[in-house]
């Protein structure tokens, strides 16, 4: 059966979690969600996929060729595997109208899907974490939002001098595209262009340039600009006038940059005109954080998209927020030494229950291990024939339990032997006071039984 | 725009979670991955879609029209939308094939789909609890994936007399099956009548009980045996003896029982003939977790299932397991009254932070809340422009948050008033020792200050 091998593995760009991969998905989404709620967002999902209008009303057909569209069979209705989540997200705003809340705090981490080849650090599903305010059009909410984000990867271990928080704003691009010569009907193709510029050889990148309308003069202008970036205890200000701009352009960078001193986020950002993102919705700031050694794809953007929600048919809402995916940041903390890969970050057992195979020692495991599993403890025992003792050590010890309890002859006299494995400490127990002696250690308390 | 304002909600059978939804989402999948760990099952989960084949391999082309199916714009290559786990979890262990641990206890929480007209407790997509056994021959690994549903369920405030494990074994239904004189090679079809007997109208029951091969006589016979249940403090035999079937085909489930005795579970149990599962590939037995009033669909159906594996190319495995969506059991809890379906499942904030606007309240706002937030407290302010203390409580309280600190005049002199909202008790605290004193508070300490 060679020609059906293929469906023994996952589809090309998907992702099989076996329990360490698993464990490392739960780690991100721990961060992720910590940081959301600390600052008091409240967490929404969405359906998995969506009517394909949802994503063309915004983007035009030509985006169909990036998302898996199918029909149910027979059926009429055409639909998509979600491929970003503000399209939902402003779908659900526009849905309560004015009955919301204002403002609206919201986090989701639903998983995404791209239509695209693979590559390393973009795979065909991911799982993205997305953090929203709709409702403030101060940069107040800008700021709130870096500061979620921030927050979730210094929970991960990550400094200022592993991440950097890279900011413009659209305007500032706007007008030093409109110095450049380009014309106002054709900025969205141009901050396009600037959004992909990294990644096009120069050629290309110049010749597409040119035909927005900029001489070679103008590209080499445009590069020097979007390549320029300073740290965020400056003032925006100053890359304007480096560069011939009008103040006017980064004022908004201004009011932002006291929003994120109060919240001591300046050591982790850089104002950098080269940020411009892709997407067309953006009307203000726009951020991507990147590593700092630039070695990996963004690990999150977002900025601020004032006209979003009134596009679905809702309310007039100033909006901002980001979007976070699983992969680069898992490749980023694994290159860091932040994740182990191993089974470090797996759910610990409490217990370990071990039996000598005396009689009355076997008639006890399960229900012994089913009382202490009903009081919240997370129990394991050997689902292997054997009874040697030293076996049962070396399983408990590989799953990394917490406590061993040995059940043997002492049974009878209604006795059981308990190793703190940690401690490397033993001690013998009474039957009637385990679940009580076991509590009170593994919660830190040093019992002499 | 009439005409699109259909693309303004979620496709049918989907849903969009707000922060309520969610909230039970959460509480749900709190209780299922606390008992699975608890069990010392590791967690797994696969790609949102497969292979088409993955699922025409088993079940043969008929299914198609149930899946979503689709390709890649311009490609090749046919997927469908995970409709169960099970294949995926066949795939996943075959693949690593020797070199996995004896037993695999795995759980996945997947999201699921079907393309059907949805229908009250079954929607296009789903979430569903998946709890596996893999490498397990005897009756202890069904009784254990049985404890872990009914531990779950139990921790979601749900007793015996809510619900009923109702328990059989496909070597007894085929006994009754042979019995009425139905052949060898249609054994599987019958199965699949059985199944879904409840849901036809009786006529059409007899009608494709006739088709294969059943007298009227035949048809009432088989009503009654598949009618039939006895509660699970009395041996499974006296079930068989009842019906003249003959008592080996039922020995399995002897076993089971003692072993389910070990648990504790045979209070929540039933021996029943009318449960044999629609899926093809259960191989011992089969069992369904009900409402004990029947009001509606099953809660959860497993079984065992030892020739998967190798169906996927993998080495020989016994195996058994079962499934547990979340849409007829929030159905079930709601109707209980265990679902408040309002905010009280939400996370509650532990400090609210109000400023009475004076300069030096309004400067701390911002740093004090992010200092908070920073030593992992979940913190909320206004975002309104009023500095009204009485709107701040009311917003504090209406959020549930525990501790109110409020920011006023006397932030000068270094003190800030804080309210324990929950023991409505006031108390002034010096800004030095305020993080102390609210984790102290919030651990249960009942701080002076």
């Amino acid at each position: 059966m060679a020609s059906s091998r293929h469906i023994f593995q996952a589809p090309k760009g998907m992702r099989d979690f076996f329990p360490e991969d698993m464990a490392i998905r739960h780690h991100l989404e721990q961060a992720w969600r910590s940081a959301s709620i600390r600052h008091g967002f409240d967490e929404i999902n969405g359906p998995t996929f969506e009517h394909l209008e949802l994503y063309t009303i915004k983007s035009g057909d030509g985006i169909v060729s990036e998302l898996f569209s199918f029909q149910r069979s027979g059926g009429q209705t055409d639909y998509a595997l979600r491929a970003e989540f503000t399209p939902t997200l402003a779908r659900m705003v526009a849905a309560k109208g004015r009955s919301l809340t204002v403002p609206t705090k919201w986090f989701a981490i639903p998983d995404l899907f791209r239509a695209e080849r693979p590559q390393k650090g973009r795979l065909r599903e991911h799982r993205q974490w997305n953090v929203d305010i709709l409702g403030v059009a101060g940069p107040e909410a800008d700021a709130e939002v870096i500061a979620v984000a921030v927050a979730a990867l210094r929970g991960l271990g990550l400094g200022p001098e592993d991440i950097r928080v890279r900011i413009s704003h659209r305007g500032a691009a706007a007008s030093m595209l409109a110095a450049l010569g380009v014309p106002e009907d054709r900025m969205t193709e141009a901050f396009g262009l600037i959004d992909k510029r990294e990644k096009l050889p120069s050629e290309v990148f110049t010749e597409q340039a040119a035909a927005l309308g900029l001489q070679a003069s103008g590209v080499a202008k445009l590069d020097e600009m979007t390549g320029s970036r300073i740290s965020g205890d400056q003032p925006p200000a100053s890359i304007a006038k480096t560069h011939g701009l009008p103040v006017e352009s980064v004022a908004e960078l201004d009011a932002l940059a006291s929003e994120l001193d109060k919240r001591g986020l300046l050591p982790f950002c850089d104002w950098d005109l080269g940020i411009v993102r892709g997407l067309a919705y953006y009307t203000g700031t726009v951020w991507e954080i990147h590593d700092a050694r630039g070695a990996f794809r963004a690990i999150a953007g977002g900025g601020r998209y004032d006209g979003l929600v009134e596009m679905f048919e809702g309310p007039s809402t100033p909006a901002c927020g980001f979007g976070m995916g699983d992969v680069v940041l898992a490749l980023l903390l694994a290159d860091r030494g932040l994740l182990d890969g191993d089974v470090s970050l797996c759910p610990r057992p409490d217990v370990f229950v071990l039996s000598s195979g005396h009689d009355q020692a076997e008639d006890l495991l399960v229900p012994l291990s089913t009382g202490l599993r009903d009081i919240g403890l997370h129990v394991r025992h050997t689902w292997k024939a054997t009874r040697n003792i030293g076996k049962q050590f070396k399983e408990a010890a590989s799953c990394r339990a917490r406590i061993a309890v040995v059940l043997g002859e002492e049974v009878g006299r209604g006795m059981v032997s308990v190793k703190d494995l940690d401690a490397a400490e033993q001690f013998d127990v009474s039957l009637g006071d385990l679940s009580t002696w076991i509590t009170r250690r593994l919660a830190g308390g040093v019992e002499r039984a």
